[in-house]
């Protein structure tokens, strides 16, 4: 019995410690990074249907994925731990990130608004209406890099 | 008139050079890893989800952009010269992933068809068919790994 009980504690504790190295905060930021990343893939798709040949179907596509990563629940890759580089993992992120929960709370729902409405937008295939809306999230993506992102020189 | 035509040229040429600029091979390369760095948080979220508490929003979130990213058209971020390390890049694939185009094309569909199908289960909160659709879409990924991808040591 107290065999089983202290394997039980030893498979308790090695799940613990998958689940905590998991969750090491380099690997969060670099999750969060990873899904920026492929957002800005996403938008330089959109804005190049948009100021060249219009392809309904990739614009969809695109929006549907901005909106995905918007609607993943990424506030949990801002955990602590993940204010400054650790490991390999640099950020960006300003500490208010980390202070500023009403601001931030504004910034975060205004941009999965504006995504999912592109989302909604893109769908129709209707191309003004996608420059419109995607000037409405371009412009939520810079309201939270204004305020919580260390911008680097010529990225904009 | 002469003078328009040469600054509309210009601006072409510029456009041209930017559109080239976004296509790099290097940004192709880094663009494809970060839809997968960030379908790994979510394959893990899902996961966890399974092997401990289980939050049917979370794993629905998860499961609709993993099939987000899976349907996004990935395929055109295997422009050729993305086929091996260029500028700060660095890429896993096998050349065969270049030239085995029926056997890319098989894996590419098991993968979508997978991750979709796993959307549609994650949206019923359904745990137990969950966990066999979520080892259907990691058979897929392995498949793929398999013969297309170098694996690194400790990485599975």
């Amino acid at each position: 019995m107290k065999k089983t009980m202290l394997a039980a504690i030893g498979v308790l504790a090695a799940g613990i410690a998958l689940a905590q190295q998991a969750q090491k905060p380099e690997d969060l930021i670099k999750f969060r990074q990873a899904g920026y990343k492929f957002m800005a893939w996403n938008t330089g798709r959109i804005k190049a249907n948009l100021e060249g040949s219009y392809n309904k179907d990739e614009v969809a596509k695109a929006a549907n994925v901005i909106a995905a990563v918007a609607n993943s629940g990424m506030g949990a890759l801002y955990a602590p731990g993940t204010d400054k580089a650790v490991g390999n993992a640099h950020t960006h992120v300003k500490p208010e990130l980390f202070t500023d929960k009403e601001g931030v709370g504004k910034v975060a729902v205004a941009f999965n608004k504006e995504a999912n409405e592109l989302a909604k937008v893109a769908a129709t295939g209707d191309a003004g209406a996608v420059k419109v809306q995607f000037g409405k999230l371009v412009e939520a993506c810079k309201a939270c890099h204004k305020d919580y992102r260390v911008e680097e020189k010529n990225e904009h």
